[in-house]
């Protein structure tokens, strides 16, 4: 079976774009510009499941998705450092989390995962989020 | 000025070997199989920092170091997850996290940092990790 996003993943996100290698997503939590890279390929868990070839791929894609997402935060906000972060503890499809961090934001200087309660954008906010971010990709 | 290790990541771990691009250090908590790696060139704090061609190497020297660590960990207690980050909200040079999880680990299925109180290897086992460990990688 070919590429399918993990329903988690799917529950949790807007698509922003597709790349050669990953969907873009955008995480629907407001409390920080947050992008989730999903390599489109089936029966992936661990960054070593992927060929060399494809390892270098996504790192230009994650090092892209975190200058674009820094320069993004930086005009609307501010953003002090960008965490990445390839967990996968409760969604075992591989997917990589590139987030926008402040000083003083909801969870720093902690990290945001299992951190707090997701705020949701509302549906015309979530359009504009994932149009504004994909134009700055 | 050269390349010198941060104070508090030198504080926290143990060298276990330099490879062609990243220092390779343990970090003294016995909780996890924990590894970083740290880039061995001057100010870098962000990923994007690092030329396109080091950015690969890096790259592959994390799958490296994920595969051989899931590899030493499952012959000593077991892994079901390698979690990597690259996060510095506290520390800024630029380091990255690679952490062997286990269900039912002391935070399963949070993430490490920041989480709880580490637990420091004594000496001769410190020693002797870092050793097993720098054989496995």
């Amino acid at each position: 079976m070919g590429f399918v996003l993990h329903p988690r993943l799917m529950a949790d996100t807007a698509v922003i774009v597709d790349w050669s290698l990953s969907r873009v997503l955008l995480m629907n939590d407001k409390r920080f510009p947050w992008i989730v890279l999903v390599p489109r390929r089936p029966n992936l868990a661990e960054l070593f499941d992927l060929d060399e070839t494809s390892r270098t791929v996504l790192t230009h894609e994650i090092a892209r998705a975190a200058e674009r997402l820094k320069g993004w935060a930086s005009r609307r906000g501010g953003t002090d450092k960008i965490n990445v972060g390839i967990i996968g503890n409760l969604v075992p499809q591989l997917h990589v989390h590139v987030v926008s961090r402040k000083r003083g934001d909801a969870v720093w200087p902690g990290t945001v995962w299992g951190a707090g309660q997701p705020e949701h954008y509302g549906a015309a906010e979530l359009m504009r989020v994932v149009g504004e971010i994909r134009d700055a990709l």
